[in-house]
């Protein structure tokens, strides 16, 4: 079975950015699509913010396992219909990993809940990942830490909730701390956050970086079938009751009505 | 000290609905404010959807500490300034109650992160509540489990993010089960939600309920000032590093910008 | 890959209880293997008090992907060293199921850290399971609930650390609910609580329970290879430091000095 | 109302170690006890290993409404029986706060069901703690980061069960990362564990860790009446049941019978 992957990016600082276009000449999404299309069962393809509807339609969206995301100067040029639809798809059972300052993609924020903010400095400093979850299926293959010579720094406190597990966290040689690695679940959907990957270092061409990436494509996919109608609310009328009884007591909605929402 | 605390209620039902009125003729607000004021340290007072600002003003917000939210059929009335305004309150330390049908009220949807479905059905069915967090605050003084003779059914799978702690579960006549009572954190704001309280029977007359609902008053009390500046992402130079360091490597932002959103 | 799975059983009833060895000639253990070894990709064997070292002795458990665990008469009886070589497995990374009356096994009780203890009735009451989080692993192919005509009665309070995700929850006949379906992490090891299975029943010859064991199985199957010395808590001396600096103040240990435990 | 706090410590280092005596001279128990001591609610008294029973006879820690442990060298020495009266308390709604090296505690491992292992090193490190749950009540009053200019230091992983709040993460000189502030929630008692504090260096003394303390005993604090018999499980007889109904199918156990433990 392939898990078909699709890399989203914003893909505009590869359009105006020499640094970035140089260390990345197939846009970030191209390199990271690269690195999974070269791991046995995971088939990837990319998605932009400049395709129609962003290159997520729902037929794209309904056929695809996981769905990686990466932005950082457009989120708010993304269109509100694709993060609900994104939403949804993950509800239903569609994996998400969001990257690096994917932390104030709209998408993110409408998952969690919360602003997702941070701190945060852009000078090239030394990061150190910690692995807190040991044999975590994300961290598969990883020694205990690795490091990034060059990345910038995202800080605590991290405004997000509570995550299920903390997989990993990120030790700055500028004296910060960040959870750089965690999960959640919504509705039938696995989300990771994963923090490296700012776009004037060449991050994604890390191999631990391509190891935790693919792992986490293969921990975010959930092989059964989508739940369908994810957001309904049926009623389930006093005749179908699995233990049968008499009704009582006044009523607001006629029978078989359909609630508020 | 006193917890400032508002009922928040749509109070249409009210307004139309004689078998409503006649249970709740000061509102499902006055009846839970009133029996909120009955417990010393707690000062309530009533907020609703037809108010200015749906009562709901920004000064009014920064001095609650706890809000309680009743809404059903109007939930699509409510302004998303009003909500993004009670989620910043929550995230910045403000308690949030969550009323029955608010499972669908714009503020929870907005603070879960999930569609928070479920199934239902009107029919004046028994409920029995089990207590499933022995001695968590918001169970003080209740029996292990305790029973509404009428109410309208909840069913499971209910659309929530996994709770941090599930306090109640509810047992239902007609053969369906419910996590009736569930916490959460939101940034520096505790979330309740509680499931009884349907407004054609005399729910929040029920002093085990009352108990319930003063005691949640209390456990989302957070006495802490509020967080300032809730959702900034603050840039931390390199030369206040606290740990001094020399940058390196390519730069996207100038000194001292301000990043993207 | 295929899964090794033992299925451990205290084999007691199926001795001495007529009604218990007609229900299961094979044993308890024997028919859950049965199931199974049905499954592709499971290779299911037994294991019981009675063998020496109740069938786990340490190359055993070396090999063991998954272990079922399904006692009631005899926890007392079993040693106590096997319990703490059960929990270092785990801690390592092999899978835990435990079944019913398991709840008050040793080795759960080691894992959890609380007192697991609930209320019963062995009164051959109908039971209902609600999915409570949708397209869980252990849960697919399986509808929204299912029930058990006959089971014993396991009510709340369930004494047990909130679970990481309650998959499951039993609505009973006479009136109680029950987190059915739990799990929880330990070390690298995953842990899974199912409810129903009490040995007058038929249960494990049910379709849907023996559904839930098999997916069980394979969420529970970690197949990173098993983390060594999973108690050790090793010194890093400060000439090993990943960041260079000069130690300072006095010291209790002496260089390369193992640790108090 | 007062909180009974206790403070308890091997008390081993203080009588043989001159480093550790000229900074503790009334024992880090006494240093502890007596920061407490100066905060208006909280009445802290001290028990140490030498005493009988630990000085924790069980009508003391009936009287307890939270207890404080400091282990290194002797938690080898801490009486099985204590250990076990100690879960009780804390499953019955005593709060436990876990110092430093008691991360080896019996008490400990015994209420996580994990190793709790780390890596160290002992050179006097600089230790950051970044606050990573704004606003929690134990980080009360602190700001986002404080600093121990000298530290052991404890590395990830650690082993231990995922927390239900991580509040603190700290930062060490030499380039590793903990969790240096966790709760957990067992039966009704709340259990948190503070890194800081090795004997060698003047921790307690620090203002900031001294505000920690106090916040953590006022949230473990449980005002509830303890859980009586926190371990039973008592048999619901048919004819006691909620909803009446005729019990069918074999049974295991005669009417009113003691159940299997």
């Amino acid at each position: 079975m392939t898990i078909k992957t699709v890399v989203w990016n914003e893909n505009v600082h590869e359009q105006h950015n020499k640094v970035v276009s140089d260390i990345y000449p197939e846009g970030i999404h191209g390199t990271i699509a690269a690195s999974l299309n070269a791991v046995p069962g995971i088939s990837a393809s990319t998605a932009t913010l400049q395709e129609p509807e962003h290159g997520l339609p729902q037929d794209r969206l309904d056929q695809t396992d996981v769905l990686l995301w990466w932005g950082h100067a457009a989120h708010g040029d993304v269109e509100d219909a694709v993060v609900e639809r994104v939403a949804e798809a993950v509800w239903s059972g569609m994996g998400l990993i969001v990257l690096h300052s994917g932390h104030f993609a709209k998408v993110f924020k409408r998952l969690m809940g919360t602003p997702c903010n941070l701190t945060w400095r852009e000078a090239g400093e030394r990061e150190r990942l910690w692995v807190t979850a040991r044999n975590h299926p994300i961290v598969a293959g990883l020694p205990d830490h690795f490091e990034l010579e060059n990345e910038e720094m995202y800080g605590e406190p991290f405004g997000i909730p509570e995550p299920e597990q903390t997989i990993m966290i990120s030790w700055f040689q500028g004296g910060e701390v960040f959870r750089s690695g965690a999960t959640w679940t919504r509705g039938a959907g696995r989300v990771f956050y994963f923090r490296p990957g700012h776009e004037t270092y060449p991050t994604y061409h890390n191999e631990n970086v391509q190891t935790v990436l693919a792992n986490a494509v293969q921990w975010a996919h959930n092989p059964a079938a989508r739940v369908q109608n994810v957001t309904d609310a049926p009623n389930v009328p006093v005749e179908a009751a699995l233990e049968p009884f008499e009704a009582r007591g006044p009523k607001l909605h006629a029978d078989g009505e359909e609630g508020f929402k």
